[in-house]
């Protein structure tokens, strides 16, 4: 057998007279994943659950055998899904928790996929008018009187925040929102808001350089009317058609996204 | 105004006789965020894309003025969003580079928050069913003859592995991936293979625990085909109908989700 020389580099020599056999690279599996593996173990065994602290990075690097630089790296990668929280400082906040913020680690994600062109923004719109039909079709069905109420206020909002194109944009974006927690359904909710926040920069910029801003904010309101009255009167045909139209139209007045 | 002792350690302190304003606390922006800030920013800009290496985690570290340790914790961070990938070794696929791994990475998402209860699991299958009538639906407007021949592909792959759950859970998924990615809309494949990949384990052990596994799988097997029939026959509302079909029934017959 060939003398492998340097194999602290490369990788093995195989000899001129070995069998053709394929050598497969075992994977290598870096100790902060180890430790996020572990960290999952834990959950789905139910021994953690949200709201519950890790224990301290010291701790937890000796328990795991691993560095503490390890386990900082796999709270930033937990931190970046959404599922745990840092506190900072001294105080009782301060410490890692388990937590739910799927929205925030979700925007992220679109935002990052959406500025490297991972996700074309075509893809994005009919993505949204697909989550957006469904939430309207649901909110017709199930919505309470609570939920119809705060949709009427971010309506009555937008009438009075007409000249303001910034607050405009928050509250149509809340609308969005609401109209999707009206559907009662945490995911679905939950990526409707990441889309609607990840394209909040982009539908800014679109709304100031628009130059008819007036018009639009009336047609935006008035088609914001039109899908609420849809859900307030429980015809989720009807309601899933109007956020449709307006999304198509809106992005046509917009100039992008979703031309077909 | 009283002498603040501790400003270091504490907050400011405020005198008695002070106006009562709200104090704010200024948000603190951790060293790795501001990394991933200024890299979104290249990106944005146009001076990154996909496949481009970043600098070295020293380099980078001296021109943002940051330790090792932060740039590291960054990139961990946005390995987890799926947009780097770190090589290992010395070869030429060490380093880091700007990649597009979003299943991966909603993979992960998907399972932390459904094991931390995030997200219920009747909502997971309501959203895979919102998500599975979308594909079949523009699958049967516009799949193309490479797209129908990977289905049948798997169809009867599907029938020759029947007695092997573990092959047929992995087809049963490559299957629903085909579906999607015949419907042409990358945000809405990657999220349906999340999703389907997410709940692997947990299809694969009611699988195993089924005790009627051939029935299951005849049931399984016999609704793919019409899917696929309603497909290729581009009658888009059938295709919608029975992906839904397939999927309430199948959670049914596994004792899972959407009971409703």
């Amino acid at each position: 057998m060939v003398r492998c020389q340097a194999c602290w580099q490369t990788s093995f020599v195989v000899p001129n007279s070995a069998p053709d056999v394929a050598w497969q690279q075992i994977p290598r599996t870096r100790a902060y994943e180890l430790v996020i593996n572990q960290i999952e173990n834990q959950i789905l065994a139910g021994a953690l659950k949200v709201g519950d602290q890790l224990p301290a990075e010291r701790d937890l690097a000796a328990k795991l055998g691993v560095s503490r630089a390890a386990v900082r790296e796999a709270m930033r990668a937990m931190e970046a899904q959404g599922v745990v929280r840092s506190g900072v400082g001294f105080g009782p906040d301060s410490g890692t928790f388990l937590t739910s913020l799927p929205s925030k680690a979700l925007t992220q994600f679109l935002r990052l996929h959406m500025a490297l062109a991972n996700f074309p923004i075509d893809d994005v719109v009919e993505t949204r008018i697909m989550l957006e039909r469904w939430s309207a079709r649901l909110a017709a069905k199930q919505s309470s009187a609570d939920d119809l109420a705060t949709m009427r206020r971010l309506l009555d909002e937008m009438d009075a925040e007409r000249d303001d194109i910034e607050a405009f944009n928050e509250l149509d974006t809340d609308f969005h929102v609401a109209m999707a927690e009206a559907a009662h359904n945490v995911l679905i909710t939950e990526m409707t808001t990441a889309i609607r926040h990840s394209m909040r920069a982009m539908v800014l910029e679109s709304f100031r350089t628009h130059g008819h801003w007036h018009e639009l904010s009336d047609q935006l309101r008035a088609q914001h009317r039109a899908i609420y009255e849809a859900i307030a009167a429980g015809d989720s045909r009807r309601a899933a058609d109007e956020v449709e139209e307006h999304l198509r139209s809106a992005n046509a007045s917009l100039g992008w996204g979703a031309t077909g």
